[in-house]
């Protein structure tokens, strides 16, 4: 049998989605106040130029491991729900990125980049960061009060939305814990690889993997067992996915990860991968983090004492036992659809295998 | 009969509905990352010390107006639903402070200053202001997603949720619709008397009052009449409270507004009486406008000018014409509780009297 079109090409559907959405916001909006309709363009541009609908697909899969039915009247509705995600991940990186002065993002400038040099181009009154700054937290905000009203407004059955609020709250909290955390290791100069996992358990984890597939699962009443075998299986791919996205980011081809050779490097980023590093002795870590003009030389020097050291053996390690406790998980999880079981075991292993 | 308890002292009930519930929120979000702790302390302290509770109040008494009863059961989840408003109000103000680099509110350290400070005197790394930026950025992101929870989990029937859904939704936009309108007139240097009332349509008269009164008329299932005629008086009486709180800012006593004579002038706000006032001829007003060190001397000059030109007085006018017509929508609504029209005549009247 053939793969239903709604699991064959779901992140085509959920960009539709998402653009129907937006399109009638944008109106709503408008209505209100005309000049709002710039914020609106602007935060449609960011959504629907780019991204992988990753939260969306996983949030799906869960729906149908749960018995959901593509064929059915509510999968309209699951649709515009899973979503309402991206919405959601919208706000966390136009706040992130003003968090972290960034000034790209998916060779685009970020929000309050383009809104400080429209400010600039106009010559109007004040400071042009200033107004990047404002425009930026106000159109995050303006995402993240509209997943809600995306995920309340899909035509969700009642008890399915009462099912969901769950995991959808400890979501949203889940994502915003990890970021204050982040940044708060980060201040502190917490290089220890207990740190580096409890942030990838929140951001990561949480709130990429496990908590979609929860709601998915809780759209589709699925039974207890079936809610904590997904759960498990997320928690564990989820922290898989972000340790090979850490190797990635030191050793990755910038032809395939379309960054800079080294770029977590100059930027700092403190991954489980360099608090290993530090933790076994690779002292070239600290000449080398969070260095904006770190050289290709330095980088290689920090590439061969990660080998050397035996924090890559121990990152690939912990990858490999991880995929294979979620798989495991997954295996024992009373899936109701057995297309189900095998996309969550392919996504598994698509994203942690080697791929540099 | 004397007023009932919930109708006497709501503020008091709203602030032990909040203290609730950030409580349970601290323990499942210490649980998640025992470090996310803290911003939850810096959010409950913002809430829970100041604040006049004014929007949970219109709220309030738009179901008391649908015959709301304070003895029925339902009560307590209204009380719960009405307080998530004041969520909504936190992370307004705390991104709007961090927008306007404002280093107090009520006397206190704002949020985004508090973290900066921490930052600085626990000698962290990077920038303290950067930290203090995404803090206070996160915080707010938190207030805004937890009043969606706090509003889903009160306990309202199925209904009564849908019905409120509608007001809910086009009341967040219209916040940030109204302050990103805001930022972009003062960077614009709009100083119409249009922009002015535009910006207070949104940000004072829908967000503040027409919505609440929607909200709760929707979750009483107030007819149509009634809920048309408490929008009405909701959008004048919220413009016209605006306009009271714009004279005060310039003529209020010290004393009585806590804030330091002429501050709306040092911090150059665009209100309709400045933009009058522009409009008019004032020109001293130029000199005035956004001046941190504006002295006494000035600002005596820019009210006698104000009261000259007659912008006091065209405000005034505006400001009795819209109590009126206020006060003639809620005497034609169909109040099903005659406290319920008592006391809004009562909140309208306080709210836009002269006190100076």
């Amino acid at each position: 049998m053939p793969p239903h079109p709604l699991d064959q090409e779901l992140p085509k559907h959920v960009d539709a989605a998402l653009a129907g959405y937006l399109a009638d916001r944008r109106t709503l909006g408008a209505r209100m106040e005309e000049n709002f309709g710039d914020a609106v363009d602007a935060l449609a541009d960011f959504i629907l130029n780019g991204g992988k609908r990753v939260r969306p697909t996983f949030a799906w899969w869960g729906w149908r491991a749960a018995g959901g039915d593509p064929d059915s009247p509510l999968a309209e509705a699951v649709l515009t729900a899973v979503s309402s995600l991206e919405l959601i991940q919208a706000c966390a990186l136009i706040h992130d990125d003003l968090m972290d002065a960034s000034e790209t993002r998916r060779g685009m400038p970020t929000v309050h980049v383009k809104f400080t040099r429209r400010h600039r181009d106009e010559g109007w009154l004040g400071e042009p960061e200033r107004f990047g700054l404002a425009a930026s937290v106000l159109i995050g905000d303006v995402a993240l009060a509209w997943a809600d009203d995306m995920l309340f407004a899909a035509g969700l059955p009642n008890d399915a939305l009462r099912r969901l609020s769950l995991p959808w709250r400890d979501m949203r909290t889940e994502m915003l814990a990890g970021q204050y955390l982040d940044v708060l290791t980060q201040a502190r100069g917490d290089t220890s690889p207990d740190a580096a996992l409890r942030i990838d358990r929140l951001k990561t984890a949480a709130y990429t993997v496990e908590r979609p597939l929860h709601m998915g699962a809780a759209i589709g009443d699925g039974s207890p067992e079936l809610v904590a075998g997904l759960r498990s299986f997320g928690t564990d791919i989820g922290v898989a996915f972000q340790l090979r996205d850490d190797l990635l980011g030191v050793f990755g081809d910038p032809a395939v990860t379309g960054k800079p050779a080294g770029d977590d490097l100059r930027e700092g980023k403190r991954t489980l991968l360099v608090a290993l590093g530090v933790e076994f002795g690779a002292d070239v870590l600290h000449e080398a983090l969070g260095r904006p003009d770190l050289d290709v030389a330095t980088v290689d020097a920090v590439r061969a004492k990660l080998v050397e050291v035996g924090a890559v053996a121990a990152v690939e390690e912990r990858i490999a036992a991880l995929t294979e406790s979620a798989l495991t998980a997954l295996d024992r999880a009373p899936v109701a659809e057995p297309a189900a079981a095998e996309r969550l075991a392919e996504l598994a292993i698509s994203a942690t295998k080697r791929t540099y």
